[in-house]
């Protein structure tokens, strides 16, 4: 059961103002759910089916008290989703400003560059998930990581990956001080076939959707890689495309 | 100038019943609709703004007679759209039964079992544009790549593929009786990094976005692929991106 207050409450989440404020976000769906059950993160509240507290029981009374649990029937549930088609359990979970809470199992860092589409966004985080990349540095203008359609496309990577959103140039300055090499997705760059990548710290930039990487990070960049247009065809690949490839081919030297 | 009675005559083109029914697609912004002047494809109708007119006009003459070109203004050219900013031009184009149209760089075929975004979708197309992989099988219940964020998200590459919807059993068994290899990307299959891909005709099949390859056609698959998880945590890459790491790991062996 559910009170008509509390209903209301968590109706305003769906506005992302108010996720910010409350320094909160919010995970919908019984795949993700299951993940934030099993990640470190805080669960604040929950509202779900009868059906699927009973089936997650044990793991929700080991992680979220019984007074932060709500059963709700599904038009509750259809007032505070965001969904088409609401499923099942809703979730509001603490932001964790997760710096260096996990452990990469390969040594490279991914730098995005206001990326924009939050599907892609999402794509990406997913991907470092597969690939063992743990950190994921941001430019202030990418799109945040807690929007929900964000949340969705990482598919529980949100919970596995330091994000951090900072101003590039400093960041990038920092790495060239410790020697890091700066990778840069480029038109005009080393062909990545014939590139022999470092097996020591690294750091990877991943440009804007349409205009690509800004001039001042560019500038900052020690390797120009290219992905070669076999095609001679379309202008470049998607982003998340992009660094799909690149992290397969860095995460070749932890491939054993 | 355009009439009141032509604006309604493609304002509904909005819904996709009526472009089936007259076998045309939308094209929308100016970064498509001048792949579209540069395509193969038979351009029904044009509405823009003068400006573009005025930019694209020797493009325009070329390839589309005058009765066809539509000086709109810019609340009309909100009426017939689709998208939420409607970006200067709007087109009707003809669908192209391009069967075999294209020459591909590359020996791969790319099969599509029941992809449902979209974007991936698009993407997909994009990446295949990119690598010079021109023939794409889809199941007949993959998304049409006459849908509007397909042909947006394909970012041209539509204009450059030969998309066929074909029931994928019997297609495979015509590859498996010509000794095509048919290569799928599966949790448990052999690990990319250490597999030697052939230069002569292959298949590669991508599976949906949830359900990945459907058991029957996972029957019909010879080569198992797969991308290692080394980071032991996502239940499994993106379509797209899975898609885009196989055709690059492809493209090796046209890389020059």
């Amino acid at each position: 059961m559910i009170s008509k207050n509390k209903l209301k409450e968590f109706s305003k989440y769906k506005t992302s103002k108010f996720c910010d404020e409350d320094n909160v976000f919010v995970v919908e769906g019984t795949k993700i759910a299951a993940e934030a059950l099993q990640s470190e993160f805080e669960i604040v509240a929950i509202c779900a089916l009868e059906s699927w507290f009973v089936e997650y029981r044990t793991l929700i009374r080991k992680k979220v008290s019984p007074e932060n649990t709500f059963e709700v029937t599904t038009a509750e549930l259809e007032r505070i989703s965001t969904l088409k088609t609401p499923n099942q359990v809703w979730m509001l979970i603490k932001r964790q400003s997760n710096n260096e809470a996990f452990q990469s199992e390969t040594n490279l860092t991914i730098v995005l560059d206001k990326i924009q589409d939050p599907g892609n966004l999402g794509t990406i985080i997913r991907t470092c998930d597969w690939f063992g990349i743990r950190n994921i540095v941001c430019s202030p203008d990418t799109v945040s990581c807690y929007n929900s359609k964000v949340v969705q496309a990482s598919m529980g990577g949100i919970f596995r990956t330091n994000i951090n959103y900072t101003p590039l140039l400093p960041f990038l300055d920092s790495c060239t001080n410790n020697n890091t090499p700066i990778y840069g997705a480029l038109l005009d760059g080393e062909n990545i076939y014939n590139t022999q990548l470092p097996a020591s710290n690294a750091v990877l930039v991943i440009g804007n959707e349409s205009k690509g990487i800004s001039d001042e990070v560019i500038a900052k960049i020690t390797n120009r890689l290219t992905i070669p247009n076999i095609g001679r065809s379309c202008e470049s690949l998607n982003a998340s495309v992009a660094n799909g490839i690149i992290c397969y081919e860095f995460a070749r030297l932890n491939n054993k």
